[in-house]
């Protein structure tokens, strides 16, 4: 077994593989390219923010403990080609840069996702991180200790663009979030991203919405717009069409895509969004002895019925143990995914699950919508919070296509009641039915999930 | 429409039927035997522990507010009995001992439960308390505020125990719960509760187990042990078989029981709990124009098959929505619920939901059962508590059948992921797979619930 990317997903495969194969049976080598192996990279933000206090604290399992399972794990070693018809691969030792090939029976490829990275000019100045990585980490880290500055612009205001924003302003930055959309969030329908633009704005965090960074400025030629600095000239501001905002440090959360130069150069079949196709069993399409998983591969979305690139480490974790038990002679499948996502910036917290109005629109379903005001606890209970939930239902039949929700504490993971009915296909009609757990420290005596469930059971009646 | 039962089952039927009917088509009468009407009972443990400061926060709406929606409520007003073939009501003025008719064309019997009081020497003593009602919370108040010892005895360990025990430490009592079962919380299997007894004996609760009150010791008859006081007598102690516990207050949170002596009277039909037995639509069976909801009926468990006396306010409030539908033209049903409940002991939260142990091998149900450990949040995210998840799949079928949670902040709302699995007639297989919220702020990367379900599935394989 040989596995190309040490992180949640390989070493996920890999382990569970060991689990059911003993030495004897299986050898298992893996490549990975950077310093760190099995770490989480969802953490990043939040050790960025001080949150978590040591890079160690993200990291699930060490090499050396990957080692003493029986699983040769090569750090620092860089797959560089898949010969499918000779099943074997060659990797490179990225300190020495010797080469090597490598035979296997069965091969799991977790090469992950890379950060967008626009050809800007200035956009290899010091002073601008990516943050996908735990060197990408560490870097930023270095960089803030460093600066005398305290001006810094996010660009994005996705997931990792907001929580970068919330990591920054811990660090004490003067934060700026430059985002090409109508509204942050563009994995909520504009209104609801509405809600966390204000949320950000009473936070200290200027968020600036419709604006395309078009370069990014250097020191050495303070003074002239749009030129590029080299790779040692150092960030001085972002320009978009609109504006330059003056930056100490910038970081890009633009977003991903999969990594699949490797799997496309082999031939291994790629799906609209770029990323690897695999059937139930999170094999890759037309091959038995290759599988691949993690943010590489291309997710079923289940109720659009649509592939989709959903990189999350949950999800990475999954595919690793359905293909650990694949390897290991056992069965497992991935049915696929709602689209379930949560996060959240200081104290708001943003989730949603199942389709926005675009993306029903997208596959020719039509809805009705409704939005809710209510609380995350009996309203006289202290810490009661305001949450606003969004529905999305299938006109007709009634059935649930997605809920969205912004509120503060006790907000986020209710999207989970929402992610279940989602996968059981129910309506909202019966979801307003539902046995939710009632106390008023933990909820009114109608969730707010109930509420929208209720109001949209009314909007499909009244629609017809 | 005449409603007996002015509290959230009996006003929610109005108020519903109020929107649908205007006054000219649907006059609504209703009798309420209190003080007050349509408040939160369930809050009434956080008024007595300070967290809610005033009385009028739990109530949710007045007479007051009622009557100029359209509703003639009558409050201090019991209801005697019910002339089923006269179509008729007759009521009593608590005030004045007047009494009168009421005909009615549909009737709504929502007059909810009344605690279980055993007949114990010394019951009646001054500074023994219920807490069912706001007046019970209001005359338990009165008697703190004039006490001058500091010893609280709690009776009961379950929902309104435990949640009384945290009442009276925070009011700064020494806080002894006498109870009756192996361990708190009979709503958990054994093991469960054993972690809820740990975590009370944590706080400074005493918690004494496997005890049952055998008399209740007033003042006057100091050191007669066994001796019944008058009304007049003030509590002293709680004696078992096992020793005296020296109480300045007690509180009674030994559980409820529909009360449906008048429907009973009346001839309408109860099950083996003692609660009303309704259709789908909340009507009594066999009657077209009599609907029932609340505390006072039994409610299908869609788990076991098996009508169950459920006594939660969040039963009440949609039976009444349903109730109120149905009076009023529309159409709803209850399906019926999954015996969902959550609770807290200060920063302690039990949920539950499903079948315990005993009920599932009371229906015949063979099963596997598995319990794991768990955190709340990533483990290196601040506030990552420990929770311990307990789940019950059926044997052959893997079909889930319970689960039960007992963690910190972030554990008892998990709950919810099962009640809608369970609701779904989802297999523990197929949970493993679901989509739920992931970022490290919310929860591990394998959620609690879905550590357990792999468990789970694993056991279910196992046992074949």
């Amino acid at each position: 077994m040989v596995v190309i990317g040490g992180d949640a997903a390989g070493m996920s495969a890999a382990s569970q593989a060991r689990r059911l194969k003993d030495p004897g049976e299986l050898e298992i080598v893996a490549f990975e390219r950077s310093h760190f192996a099995s770490y989480s990279a969802c953490g990043i933000p939040y050790w960025v923010g001080g949150d978590v206090e040591h890079r160690e604290q993200l990291i699930a399992r060490t090499p050396r403990e990957h080692r003493s399972r029986g699983i040769d794990l090569r750090m620092r070693t860089e797959a560089v080609e898949i010969d499918v018809p000779g099943q074997r691969v060659r990797s490179r030792d990225l300190e020495s840069g010797a080469e090597s090939w490598t035979g296997y029976d069965k091969l799991v490829i977790a090469t992950g996702a890379r950060p967008v990275r626009p050809a800007l000019p200035g956009i290899d100045a010091a002073g601008v991180h990516g943050v996908q990585t735990l060197d990408d980490g560490q870097a930023l880290l270095d960089t803030l200790a460093g600066l005398e500055g305290r001006r810094a612009v996010v660009v994005g205001a996705g997931y990792i663009g907001v929580e970068m924003a919330e990591a920054l302003l811990k660090r004490g930055f003067e934060v700026t979030v430059v985002n090409r959309g109508e509204q942050p969030m563009a994995t909520l329908d504009p209104a609801m991203g509405r809600l966390v633009h204000e949320a950000m704005e009473g936070m200290g965090i200027t968020t600036v919405n419709g604006a395309e960074v078009t370069a990014i400025l250097t020191d050495p030629e303070a003074g002239a717009p749009g030129a590029s600095g080299g790779p040692g000239a150092r960030v001085r501001a972002v320009v978009t069409e609109d504006g330059e905002f003056p930056a100490d440090v910038v970081v890009l959360g633009i977003g991903v895509e999969p990594e699949t130069g490797l799997a496309r150069a082999a031939g291994l079949p790629v799906g609209t969004h770029g990323g690897l196709l695999t059937d139930l069993s999170m094999r890759v399409r037309g091959y038995g002895d290759i599988w691949a998983g993690g943010d590489c591969v291309e997710v079923l979305d289940l109720v659009s019925g649509r592939e989709r690139h959903l990189p999350l480490g949950t999800h990475a974790n999954k595919h690793g143990q359905i293909i650990g038990a694949g390897v290991g002679g056992g069965y497992a499948t991935f049915p696929g995914a709602v689209g379930t996502a949560v996060s959240k910036v200081c104290d708001l917290e943003i989730a949603r699950t199942g389709l926005l109005e675009k993306q029903a629109r997208a596959v020719g379903l039509r809805f009705v919508s409704v939005t809710v005001e209510s609380t995350s606890r009996a309203g006289y209970y202290p810490g009661a919070a305001p949450m606003t939930v969004k529905m999305l239902a299938e006109r007709r039949t009634g059935r649930l296509l997605g809920v969205q929700i912004v509120g503060r504490e006790g907000a986020g993971k209710r999207v989970d009641i929402a992610a279940v009915a989602l996968t059981a296909g129910m309506t909202v009609e019966r979801m307003t039915a539902l046995d939710l757990g009632y106390a008023p420290p933990f909820s009114p005596v109608w969730d707010p999930v109930l509420v929208a469930a209720r109001k949209a059971t009314a909007a499909v009646a009244q629609a017809g």
